[in-house]
């Protein structure tokens, strides 16, 4: 996307557009292949290999011009044949940093691809931070031979960055740092930054530490700037930054991140010592992906799903969700036939009882919407739960109330029975309470204990509501109508 | 959270522990209230009054120290009440970006609870760009007032942010530049920028335009850093950069922000003037908002929902979405009543239709959420929408006949009927693969006519399952059992 380039300006329709071209190089590359098996052209057929090697230059000086995030987008959307033609056309050098580009199970794939010696020449490209996100994936003789490669120093930061847990500061922390003392003048500090080749990405500001490496302060890119050259770094620098534990929560991070727009923040450790840094790109990537993972582990889907996963291999989640969701669905199952006999006696209730259960599954599930939000903001203390479990009650028995009464109302019309209208509208005021109870209920001990209160939640509530509906309108039924 | 402050380091303890203490100042302030009423003491009691007057003092002492974000959050976690003696305490010219921190719902009670004068006063602390962002919320004459006191300039650019959608970069963009030429040397641009008191902040790049304004480059400040000053901008800046235009999906913008890894982007105008910039700050806040507003829409919640709101005045859209629940499961309803005759005669049939429609519904959602994932990532085209559609149908069908075999099982053996087992395992198999086929239909056609394909597919899904579900279970087992 470059300013001569006009055509080429919109972000999407930039990448969009090179994986269309990719997929139309793939498509004439395998007519040929195609051409080859089915006419049964000779193989060495001289007209047909130089064609196909063209297809497959174009392709590659198509790839050689795109982003490693732009080459990771296209290896997610291509199905694996292809995607497989596509990598091996990759250059080798930026291997390691599509792998850590694509989504885990696509990544898999792409490793399962690859032997020893491609592994270990991809690894040696990265830093040792996106070294320790890969590390997990590789295989354990490859990780033994890139560790034997790096330095005693990068081999302590590869040992520190794989300790830190998943959703911890440390996970997103990489130690591209630039450092001062508070001694010097500005004039020292331009002229020592004119000496570096490059300053690390992201670089907002310079970290100010003492002998021992214990962080100061930081200076900021734009007060370093626009102050006075033949000042002190310790009279410019400023000392009320916001600094990070490598074992504290990366949500809690990016919350901060996002509470006061932060580009960069130190990491330091329990003696002070700066240890590395979190940039607002590992936050953003960390932000999306959270948001997305708990989206999807509320629909009982992997993480990171590959859209052309095999067919007889499809996502273990999605399994376990459904079988789950059979068991529940089998003990709503029995507690209706508890009534069979009820059932029998005034069949109508088989047609209404979905109603009962429906609208308190969908009731429940937006309040456990509500308070997963709340909680995760920090808006739910012991102070106000009681205030909003007050709250969410009354309103689940006025929806009961008023949708319970129409609804009460329609049956009595339709079956003509005012008795049956009024254990339809008793069982759905009851049945929106439960839900409503629960729906707080429910999170609230989740994250009580530890535990996260989205995961889960949704199908304990939509069982609570469908048996205990099913109980609830059959129970009323029984003893008001029989 | 200072340096020297090292109890205060943890973000979220930060802020939690300042709603605590907020709290805990307010449950004095209303002890000393209530004493007041109850016991009827006069209510010029000398130390009361000087108690009371004591606790607000510090109330507004720790609310002086506070980040606005920290005050925003505050405001939200509090009940109405508690909320406005907190909002009268706030120094005045922090008003205007609070109002903008705060959800929409909370923004709009503590806009009402002001009068025109202190909202005047408090739009003019704002930049133009978020300006446009409150304009929304406040008064027709307050607005006036406020476009009157502002300079020509500012009026044509506030005129500008507030002609742009939602969910546009127009909305996303800010108009903090500074920009230079690219005839003048490093030096004279060093110079240039220490004679402006301060650079905006999250500026990792100078734009370079031309006499008329249109973008040339940008001087990326690392490299300002560590080139030579002699050296002419031109040579130095990078021309090969990302621009975005004020109409393109702020979306897009986003993912082009995660994909390169960026902190700023300039957005021209089709002529291709500099109109302003992006920043990854405005960007995160974004992509949080959008995941979660996408979350809750699924759940059938508004955006934000104040978990103080009336319990009388709930959220329109909870309303909105219990009542097409409620339409639809009516129909559902209606497709079992024309089986009525059938359940009567082996009504087992009742306890077994909930786990068919259940299923179906799991599954359909499932598929779902895959697919609305994909499309937003861009991976869905019209090559390998034929390939999804295979792999899903024969996901639905394969599940059809495991989970629906061991149900079938279940059934025959629980009722010892093996036709009914039968009919069991059909319905299921038949169940499953219309929620494949409906699943990825409904977020494409969805996605095809420009529609959001997250929004309501999840109700439209559930609704085929059901009704088509009991439809299909019921069929099967009037024409193969009776």
């Amino acid at each position: 996307m470059t300013i001569s380039d006009a055509q080429d300006r919109q972000p999407k329709e930039g990448v969009q557009l090179a994986l269309q071209q990719v997929v139309a190089l793939l498509e004439r590359h395998k007519l040929v292949e195609g051409l080859v098996h089915k006419q049964e052209m000779p193989r060495h057929d001289l007209v047909e290999t130089l064609v196909h090697k063209q297809h497959i230059a174009e392709l590659q000086t198509k790839l050689d011009t795109l982003h490693v995030a732009d080459i990771a987008h296209i290896l997610e959307a291509l199905p694996l044949d292809e995607r497989l033609i596509v990598w091996d056309l990759v250059k080798a050098e930026r291997e390691g940093e599509i792998l850590l580009e694509v989504s885990e199970p696509v990544r898999e794939a792409l490793i399962a691809s690859m032997d020893s010696r491609e592994l270990v020449a991809a690894a040696e490209t990265l830093d040792t931070d996106e070294l320790a996100d890969l590390a997990p994936d590789l295989p354990q003789d490859v990780l033994q031979d890139v560790f034997k490669s790096l330095s005693l120093e990068d081999r302590e930061q590869l040992r520190a960055a794989m300790s830190y847990e998943d959703d911890t500061v440390g996970a997103l922390m990489d130690f591209d740092l630039v450092t001062i003392r508070e001694d010097v003048t500005l004039e020292t500090v331009l002229r020592y930054l004119r000496r570096l080749d490059e300053l690390p990405d992201q670089t907002d500001q310079i970290f100010v530490v003492d002998r021992r490496g214990r962080l100061r302060g930081a200076l900021p890119l734009k007060r370093l700037l626009v102050s006075d050259l033949e000042a002190k770094v310790a009279t410019v620098m400023q000392t009320d930054i916001l600094m990070l534990r490598p074992r504290e929560r990366a949500s809690e991070a990016a919350q901060a991140f996002e509470r006061y727009d932060l580009i960069t923040v130190p990491v330091i450790d329990e003696r002070g010592t700066l240890v590395g840094r979190v940039s607002v790109d590992a936050v953003l990537d960390y932000v999306r992906e959270a948001a997305e993972s708990e989206r999807l582990s509320l629909g009982g889907l992997r993480e990171e799903e590959d859209i052309f996963a095999s067919v007889w291999m499809p996502p273990k989640n999605r399994w376990a969700w459904l079988a789950i969701n059979m068991v529940t669905a089998l003990v709503a199952s029995r507690v209706i036939s508890v009534f069979e006999g009820t059932i029998e006696q005034l069949v109508a209730l088989a047609a209404l009882m979905p109603i009962v259960a429906g609208i308190g599954g969908n009731s429940g599930n937006q309040t456990i919407t509500m308070l997963v939000r709340a909680i995760a903001l920090g808006q739910v203390s012991r102070v106000n739960f009681k205030r909003l479990l007050t709250k969410e009650l009354m309103i689940g028995m006025l929806n009961g109330l008023v949708w319970g009464g129409i609804m009460g109302l329609i049956a009595a019309l339709l079956y003509e029975n005012w008795s049956l209208g009024l254990v339809m509208t008793l069982a759905m005021t009851l049945n929106l309470s439960v839900a409503a109870l629960f729906g707080l209920m429910i999170p609230m001990l989740m994250h009580r204990y530890g535990r996260d209160p989205a995961a889960g939640s949704s199908v304990l509530i939509t069982a609570l509501t469908d048996s205990g509906g099913f109980f609830i309108f059959f129970g009323l039924a029984h003893l008001l109508l029989m």
